[in-house]
């Protein structure tokens, strides 16, 4: 799944292939693994606010000897860090979004005693074999690792951005952009503040397209560019059988079970292929003979999903894995009666929970989705209640059912056609010489719909890092070769003309 | 839901009527309430081998004042205890099974704090209130109840029963039967040892028909024989989504939902009102007129129990409640998959799984029935195993199951016109003069088919204890009224004519 950095480098243009420029990106990205390695060694967990503040110190001097004016954005939760180089009136501008922050750390599952002291490994015979630092001042092998938290998600790319902007700088390179980046603090706890905060600070954010570093490549490792990821809401439904369990011996064949009920509620929503029966639930979504293409164009193997998966058979939602992502899903990611294993009990239980997730298109409001599964179930001959039902609800009511609706969190899409994701997809295919692969939606949520909904501008992610970087898990590492890529990815995108 | 056994004494022809029997029971009854505080003294968790043989050692002693024979009948688990009064061989043997061990206690659940001290308490505006034992001497209140664990489940029957040969003794009676009395020493851990020492000691043992001492009278109140219990097997079921867990926004629509998997096959295996769908479970139960009338004779109000259960409508596999228990059951027990509540996460699960429970009549043979659910998750498509699938098993096949499966419990179910059971009927209708409630088949399970299967004799539960005892929990209980009943049913039965 990783692509060759050894070829790429072969194939390299855009730096113009002279040698001493090559020699100069290596200096750049060897300076920029002790950049990482000091930032990470920050610990920044967004549970503890001076944790924060010292992350921001940090930000704050990196960006200002880089010219850039920085400000400290207070927000209900963690500030948000902010920095611009001085504007210009003719240019167009773009707003960078990454995060800071990482997700809380156990270091009793790391393979490292400390998860912000970064460690270098090398893979050798399918294991990774810590090495010195001192080893990298000769030559740097671009499939070693730096192991941290955060290396690659996210503060890898911030790392990133500061060398390419090094290197521009170096190289006197003109910059046809006015450069804004907003770095989150507080990402990996949902960015809860940040919707009110782009209201707030909406004159100060303008700019004329987003653009997100985060997340890893496409799994053949070739430059990405996505266009928008899917939303998500949740719902949790709740059937009732007896007040209290009972004895199964007693009761079973009398007191109504609510498994049953809510097995049979869940198999009427989808049918064998795991596509949504409940009338309406795809709704609105089309796509032309030009998208297909687009989705078709991903450089993905079923068989090897698959196997990645350990199945034989997947749900057929779309004909294959980009498709799928185009839709709505409807997810049961829980299920909850009783007991099961050794603490089974011979009883019929009181109630019967599934916890569903629904993940959101943008022709497919989370609110809709969810009324059309509640008119689903009262369909079903079902007092739909979102409490617990009162005594006289239950001997009133042959069945009941307790929906309860989790927040929206809105999907976005960015035109395929955008003139910016024109340039980008162009740039960076020029830059690598390799086909770009277009993701025209993927499949998780990332928290930045307030700044589309709010900014009104077309947005991007272009994420940097290896697709096996064990994001949000212990052992978290970033491959140097990223580095590299990254660097130059910000170096194109900065540098060229629109 | 309790009968008055006030209106009940009144009514009382069967002791002669005259006033010195009612005397002479009420001391008996006195008797008997010392002698229960004392035997409950002696703790009988089957757990601790020392305490089952203390409270044998109670028994020997009873039991040999009373002119039984006694012997301790070792087994793989704890011993049997075993009595018989000396035999004459023209009159026919009545076996009587009990249990002296209890559930296991936890004293911090107990409104006493000595479990197995017996507290005597009065109700008194919807509460319990302690009450001296000294209160007892002038007059008995028969509404009063003794606390303390086995009280009910199942020490009082015992203890009722050695009161009633007393009462038989002084009264000089002649016992138309030979009595064995086998006492179990640890039901409440399922009395694992009980098929191979029945079938050890069968000689010993062999008996015209057996009677059951166990649980509580009807929720009438009214006196009640049972003529069969339901028998029990389990079975789990598991699907397979995903080899690991996986991100539901990268996959949902793509990998398979082992939920749904799950509630489309419970969903196939009943209908909406609770009956079973899977060809041929219901196969060979029939009921002539004269079996439902019998079924519809027991003084039951659906609306009570619907009340009772909190429901509005119950399962339909029968018309009735009594009628429902005629058919095994197919109970989902348990259901589980990932998280539910605070901890949902936002994934496609590995697995599902639903634990069953199926109760059996004698019609039904437990495997039987779990090769007919076996046969019908095959006919849906899936590949059924008793493990956890391998690699190569989850890429070869679209679906998987996993069935494992519970050992049987028979069910046992007597003829309702068998001569035994008239004789105890007729004897206990005149007794009380009250109309008999005859339950055909209890829902739940006494492992007592052991003794059915080997010995081949008729088999009847006649219980003596309050239906609301809190059998099984913190505060068991035994209404004082009970005691007076079982002494009655023993002495009438023992001293009756066939």
């Amino acid at each position: 799944m990783k692509r060759s950095f050894g070829i790429l480098l072969c194939l390299f243009l855009g730096l113009t292939g002279r040698s001493q420029d090559e020699a100069a990106l290596k200096s750049q990205v060897r300076h920029a693994i002790d950049e990482l390695v000091q930032f990470v060694s920050i610990p920044n967990d967004a549970l503890d606010a001076a944790d924060i503040n010292r992350n921001i110190s940090w930000l704050t001097r990196e960006f200002n000897e880089r010219g850039f004016n920085t400000s400290v954005l207070p927000t209900e939760g963690r500030p948000l860090f902010f920095a611009a180089l001085p504007m210009e009136d003719d240019k167009p501008t773009v707003l960078l979004y990454m995060h800071f922050d990482g997700q809380s750390v156990d270091p009793s599952k790391w393979d490292q005693s400390n998860p912000y002291k970064v460690v270098l490994k090398a893979p050798e015979n399918g294991e990774f074999t810590e090495k010195s630092f001192d080893e990298l001042n000769d030559d740097i092998n671009y499939d070693w690792r730096l192991f941290g938290r955060s290396t690659s998600d996210d503060k890898g790319p911030i790392v990133m951005f500061l060398n390419a902007i090094d290197l521009l700088k170096k190289e006197n390179k003109n910059i046809p952009f006015n450069i804004k980046v907003i770095l989150d603090g507080e990402e990996e706890k949902s960015s809860k503040p940040l919707p009110k905060a782009v209201r707030e600070y909406r004159e100060l954010l303008a700019a004329d397209f987003l653009m997100i570093n985060d997340g890893p490549v496409h799994g053949s490792g070739l430059p990405t560019v996505v266009y928008g990821c899917r939303g998500i809401t949740s719902l949790s439904i709740t059937t009732y059988g007896p007040e209290y369990p009972q004895h199964s011996g007693h009761y079973g064949n009398y007191a109504p079970n609510p498994g049953l009920q809510l097995a049979q509620l869940l198999a009427g929503m989808k049918d064998e292929q795991g596509r949504v029966t409940v009338p309406g639930f795809y709704d609105g979504i089309t796509m032309d003979e030009a998208t297909l293409q687009v989705l078709k164009s991903v450089p993905e193997d079923s068989e090897k999903i698959n196997e990645y998966l350990g199945i034989n058979t997947p749900d057929r939602v779309g004909q294959f894995y980009q498709e799928s992502l185009q839709y709505p899903s409807l997810n049961i990611r829980g299920l909850g009666s009783a007991w099961i294993g050794e603490k089974a009990r011979t009883i019929v239980p009181a109630t019967a929970t599934a916890e569903l997730d629904i993940r959101l298109v943008p022709e497919s409001d989370g609110n809709r989705l969810k009324k059309l599964v509640r008119t689903y179930v009262e369909g079903q001959g079902y007092h739909v209640i979102d409490s617990i039902p009162s005594r006289e609800e239950r001997l009133t009511h042959p069945r009941i059912a307790t929906l309860r609706e989790g927040s929206v969190t809105d999907a976005f899409r960015t035109d395929l056609d955008n003139a910016y994701g024109n340039f980008i997809v162009k740039t960076m295919g020029s830059a690598f010489g390799e086909p770009v692969v277009q993701i025209r939606i993927m499949g998780g949520t990332v928290p930045i719909a307030p700044f589309i909904n709010e900014l009104k501008i077309p947005a991007f992610i272009v994420p940097m890092v290896n697709p096996d970087n064990n994001q949000h898990s212990p052992n978290e590492n970033l491959r140097i070769g990223q580095i590299d890529y990254g660097i130059r990815v910000f170096y194109h995108l900065l540098s060229n003309q629109m």
